[in-house]
């Protein structure tokens, strides 16, 4: 067969705040591959399904002197974060033709691997949809159920309040917290995602845009437990309205990613007021405890539809520029997945 | 014998900024007592000692409609807070003329109790002056001790970081880390208080408003643990210049005491970005976990001198508003002790 195009989005140059899409990232589509002859050299093809766009990924684009908990982009490189990706040739060993993969993939269409060094294979044994592993069965889901069991202490009759509670770690957390008889309130950025967030399970849902925070949590705190993907004015909100001994999961602050988290917080004093405990984690280090737990408890409950989730698909590589705009902006509608390829 | 005076010190009205002796709080000695022939109705005398003069104290100055870790002072009332008594007549069975009792106490020269909540009777085997039992061996060494046990796994060759630490707590928390084989840096207000604390342990010992908290944290860092009484600024360096999974143990943060915790806090993202755990605690929660240990194993360190302390003796009931403003502004040279009278 002909050589085909083998495109892939670079990172172009570290964005200042919001990154913008072909200029940040550029796609490009001047690398060509010839999938059936192409050296393997003892490795193996992949073919990218599905890429995962997450809030995180803004933390990347930085100079990469600067050290934080995830590696930074380098300018001029393909971007990476996690995906799902068939096995089209394989001379590799432990990997055969019709594996699937998760885990860390180069943002392009085929690539080459050596070994499975940040990859595993999908065990797919009750036939869920591909991108569930990069959702509620990869990153967002570990991500959620790890650190809830981890941190929450969360006691029945407790009230928890999730931010972002219609992303995919958000919505996760309202259904195991409303699995283990806590009151939920959740917020979120559009009517769309209330209304999701109301169908599974929360008890009080609103649109942070239109209704203030303070009010929602005053008249329905106090909180024994905040998830916070936002920080900033939520964080502070939620400070306030903490009940004594409370727990504040800190899984994010995207409302710092793109101005530098310039929004000082200014209740932190309750921390020591209200004997807080503020848990900062990062998931990989959780998952020698709860991986096994994971894996038995969470796909079954997909499958039968009990725990649920909802994406936005965004279709084509080119679109991965658009998607992690839309994420750090919240204009997304759901968990983001750029569709790269059909199985 | 005729009645005396029975001075006491009344909380006047709730301070805005610094509290300002003689109108926050004033000295009155309009009441008498004739101390041979008060009735006791069942209950004892005591003749007041030692007081201790505490960061917190400011946070007590509020309204009552304001929800606090700790009680609030109502205007008209005595202040209260830790101290030590004589007794010197009882009618109750419990109580004994001679008995030494410390813990909460009206701000005032006599009291009479009914009972013995909120106080306990000094077991006082190794001979300490009785002000050690509101200073290394009460409040303020217990929330050192027991915090540090339970909150800062601290593991040899790790670096802590202690704000004020020539203070009560912090110069206890200098000498348990050092004793944990850790290296220690320490920050105070005064040249006095440095030498205080090198004299004590400390590996690195600095005047804050001399030398930047940056620098140092930058050249002696990156810091494992941050003992934090301060918060504002001081907090923001701790997060910049802390190690992966840091531990932050809020104790207190009383930059912001008196001007209503007006500077946010900026770096608070680090908690995410390096998996940190921050930690506010109250004291008496930690009591019976730690309470026997405590007893058993301070004291014969105080008295045989491994264990150091410092304090700022401020002499007579009338100096209660200094004392109190001196710790708000950090003027004070060491842990401040109103000593009321002789035993």
């Amino acid at each position: 067969m002909a050589p085909v195009t083998n495109g892939r989005i670079i990172f172009n140059s570290i964005p200042e705040g919001f990154p913008v899409p072909g200029e940040t990232t550029v796609y490009d589509t001047s690398d060509t591959i010839d999938i059936d002859t192409v050296t393997l050299d003892g490795g193996y093809l992949i073919k990218t399904l599905e890429l995962s766009i997450d809030p995180y990924m803004r933390g990347r684009m930085r100079a990469p002197s600067k050290k934080s908990y995830s590696d930074p982009y380098f300018v001029g490189k393909p971007l990476n974060g996690f995906g799902v990706g068939a096995v089209i040739r394989s001379e590799h060993p432990e990997v055969q033709v019709g594996d699937h993969l998760s885990g860390y993939l180069d943002h392009q269409q085929y690539i080459i691997k050596k070994d499975l060094k940040g990859l595993q294979k999908i065990n797919n044994s009750y036939n869920l949809p591909w991108s569930t592993f990069i959702g509620v069965l990869g990153m967002p889901g570990k991500t959620s159920y790890m650190a809830w069991k981890e941190f929450s202490h969360a006691k029945k009759g407790e009230t928890v309040f999730v931010s972002t509670g219609a992303g995919p770690v958000g919505s996760l957390v309202i259904q195991l917290a409303k699995r283990d008889g806590l009151k939920v309130i959740g917020s979120a950025g559009s009517d769309e995602k209330v209304k999701f967030m109301k169908e599974i399970g929360a008890d009080v849902a609103f649109n942070y845009k239109t209704t203030k925070t303070t009010e929602v949590l005053e008249k329905e705190g106090p909180i024994d437990i905040y998830w916070d993907n936002v920080g900033g004015e939520t964080l502070d909100a939620a400070l306030n309205a903490a009940n004594i001994y409370g727990r504040f999961i800190e899984c994010g602050m995207i409302s710092g990613y793109n101005n530098g988290h310039s929004t000082g917080i200014k209740n932190l004093f309750q921390v020591v007021a209200k004997s807080l405990t503020v848990s900062g984690f990062i998931i990989f280090r959780l998952e020698a405890k709860y991986g096994d737990e994971f894996y038995k408890t969470l796909p079954p409950l997909v499958a039968s539809g009990e725990i649920k989730y909802t994406e936005d698909v965004y279709n084509g590589l080119d679109k991965v520029g658009d998607a992690i705009l839309a994420v750090q902006k919240g204009t997304n509608k759901a968990k983001a997945i750029v569709h790269v390829a059909d199985d």
